[in-house]
């Protein structure tokens, strides 16, 4: 290949630890800058680090959100100093009635509906808009399912900047409603998630000034999905599960919580004991799940038909990576239909109260049929990854559950209903 | 008044610093028991505490949720081991730009739609069945505007307890939804929460393993508010606001929110600075502020029209104690139209990204109007409770915020909507 013009590599950019943005495909290395596809090979960049010594005491005297992980992200070193959403910090949750129904000695549930906009997302945008600021851009932009789209619209205002918002014209009403509340510039667009994405990735390229999060800011967004595994590993008591369940949507959140538990051992900052990771995705849009399956390594592109529309990326990319982090650590990745995702949903919330949006469900219902098939180990510990809420997918239930009865005011009336 | 006999004054009750139920009317003091009346006068009971010595320290070492103000609570010492929903540590954000729209000089929103169930209710909740545990009852139950019934039916449920939740049957869907998804015994019942809450009284009465939170168990349950109260002040660096602004619904947030601030202070957990409390009401049910503006004592019930109906109870138990604390504390109380509450939740979310329910619009509202009417002070320190979250109540903003346009896939159409 003939060599192509490679910027400078010395930047003024404070990203804290990171060093260079490295390419997943051929390794090269080029200096922290608003890029994402290697110069070399077209290949996507992430970031690569020179961390310090970094102390659990540090990370524990630090703020009760993401940013006490800041030595370990793309961040600048006063991050949490600037007006941002504060993201993070969910709650862990034991969850035996759970594991017994799901047949599991151990289970816990990553509760990630405890965001400020309660999805995982939260986290990502958090790291893409202080990577985006300290690379010069002044709009905060996206293509979305709806979990992403919430999320930049309320951090972007938080911050002061403006937003630019795409989605599918068919979304749920909650995500569309939950997105223009924040009074940023939403479009909806005829089209299903791929044909956004498409559409974005074509105004980013003209438009320099967009940092659209999880296109031209990609490298610097995709790491906040270690903070996930960094406060599993932290609340667990500084240690790795042995077994983890993820969504697969893009399949970024799972490599990048994969990347947090290797950090997390290199740093002796836990001991680096042997994990399995597992891929959930909607049988509706599964081509990570069938590419596993059938033991290829490429992706085949599927167009999505499920309810859990934030899993529903037809052409996953890093559907590839995803398949990597499985197959180094011993995982496999399944699907569910929708009918068992719903299923997943209801059993989450009557065992432990936590109401889950259809991703959730895929997730759950996963974790079951693993145990089924002898893919979990029931005997392992294992932690579930619930990333958004509930409130946001309402349909997926609303034929289900409802009340037991309705009755007139009266002691009397609602006794009988109890009794019927 | 002929004396009545009183139960004896040893049990084997263990709720922490907990010492006894005392009358608000008349000072009267019995046991701890599962009793909400006084035997003088049936005046309303509430938790008296000998507390022993608490320090800073040993709160901060506590777990992350509502659990480490356990010395404060009646609560048994080892609560957090029965599984729960772990409420509380929600956010408090430092509130720049709302502060800026408001013209105050220093705003703090305390954002408590991050809780499990994303309101304020997971907090009373959680002490409500950590004491009904230990008093013996078996049901969870409850009468509800909605938050309280999503509170109630997934602590229940994580719990492994029963529960049954009674709410009008004209409730938003998402609550509705949210409720039912857990499993237990919803009914709805014809008729306002007024009703609601008259069934759920006579049940109490018939069925003594039930505990009714916010009925029978309520002088337990109403101590949970004071958590919101303790965490504004831990987070704030251990001291108090110069002014705080809360909704009324009973009163009963209010008046723990008071509560919890003269605790801290008569612990020398903070300085007793001086602050004033300030009540929010919506117009459509304002008893409170009706009452507060006409210099009464006793509040004169209303029949609740508004669309905050997480607020909408017109015959409010804790009224009284709402104005005697916001007239000790040199407060006021205001109303706001229907209109203004959903300007409210606009303002909230354009300048801070929060999406609050009804209820915070009201807060939010009521802020601005107390600042132009010159009753909050500018230059001092404002704290705002924001208890619930905009999810669930859709409908407010459905008719005033949407997308700015529908386009086909193509990057032209989107720029040229932006024009637009």
């Amino acid at each position: 290949m003939t060599a192509v013009s490679v910027p400078s590599a010395t930047t003024s950019f404070d990203l804290g630890p990171a060093r260079a943005l490295s390419c997943r495909e051929c390794g090269n290395e080029t200096p922290l800058a608003p890029e994402y596809a290697c110069y070399e090979c077209f290949g996507p960049l992430e970031v690569a680090y020179d961390f310090g010594r970094v102390r659990r005491e540090d990370i524990e005297s630090g703020p009760q959100s993401i940013w006490r992980y800041r030595s370990l992200l793309p961040v600048p070193t006063n991050v949490a100093s600037h007006p941002n959403l504060e993201p993070g910090n969910t709650r862990l949750i034991e969850a035996d009635r759970l594991a017994k129904a799901l047949g599991l000695r151990k289970v816990w549930v990553k509760d990630d509906t405890g965001n400020p906009t309660h999805s995982f997302k939260d986290r990502v945008v958090g790291v893409a808009l202080a990577a985006a600021r300290e690379l010069g851009f002044k709009v905060l932009a996206c293509p979305s399912t709806g979990n992403l789209a919430n999320a930049v619209a309320a951090a972007a205002t938080r911050a002061g900047w403006q937003s630019v918002v795409l989605v599918p014209s068919s979304l749920e009403q909650a995500k569309i409603l939950m997105t223009a509340v924040y009074d940023g510039a939403l479009i909806t667009i005829d089209g299903n998630y791929d044909d956004v994405n498409r559409v974005a990735q074509e105004l980013a390229a003209e438009n320099e000034d967009w940092a659209f999060v999880n296109v031209n800011v990609r490298p610097y967004y995709a790491e906040g999905s270690k903070t996930l595994g960094f406060e599993v590993a932290e609340q667990l008591g500084w240690r790795l599960p042995e077994q983890i369940v993820v969504p697969i949507a893009s399949g970024s959140q799972l490599t990048k919580v994969d990347k947090a538990f290797r950090e997390l051992g290199s740093l002796d900052l836990v001991e680096a004991t042997p994990y399995k990771v597992f891929g959930a995705q909607a049988t509706g849009c599964a081509p990570v799940a069938t590419a596993f399956k059938a033991g290829h390594d490429v992706i085949t592109p599927v167009r999505p038909d499920t309810i859990a529309r934030s899993l529903a990326i037809g052409v996953p990319a890093d559907g590839p990576y995803a398949l990597d982090s499985v197959r180094r650590t011993g995982g496999t990745i399944e699907d569910v239909s929708d009918e068992e995702v719903v299923e997943g949903i209801r059993l989450l919330a009557r065992t432990e109260g936590i109401f889950a949006e259809t991703a959730g469900g895929v997730t759950v219902a996963t974790a079951k049929k693993l145990v089924e098939t002898g893919q979990l180990d029931p005997d392992a510990e294992t932690v579930l990854l619930i990333t958004g809420d509930g409130l946001k997918t309402l349909d997926a239930v609303s034929h289900k559950v409802g009340p037991k009865a309705n009755v007139p005011p009266s002691a009397e009336a609602v006794i009988n209903a109890l009794k019927g």
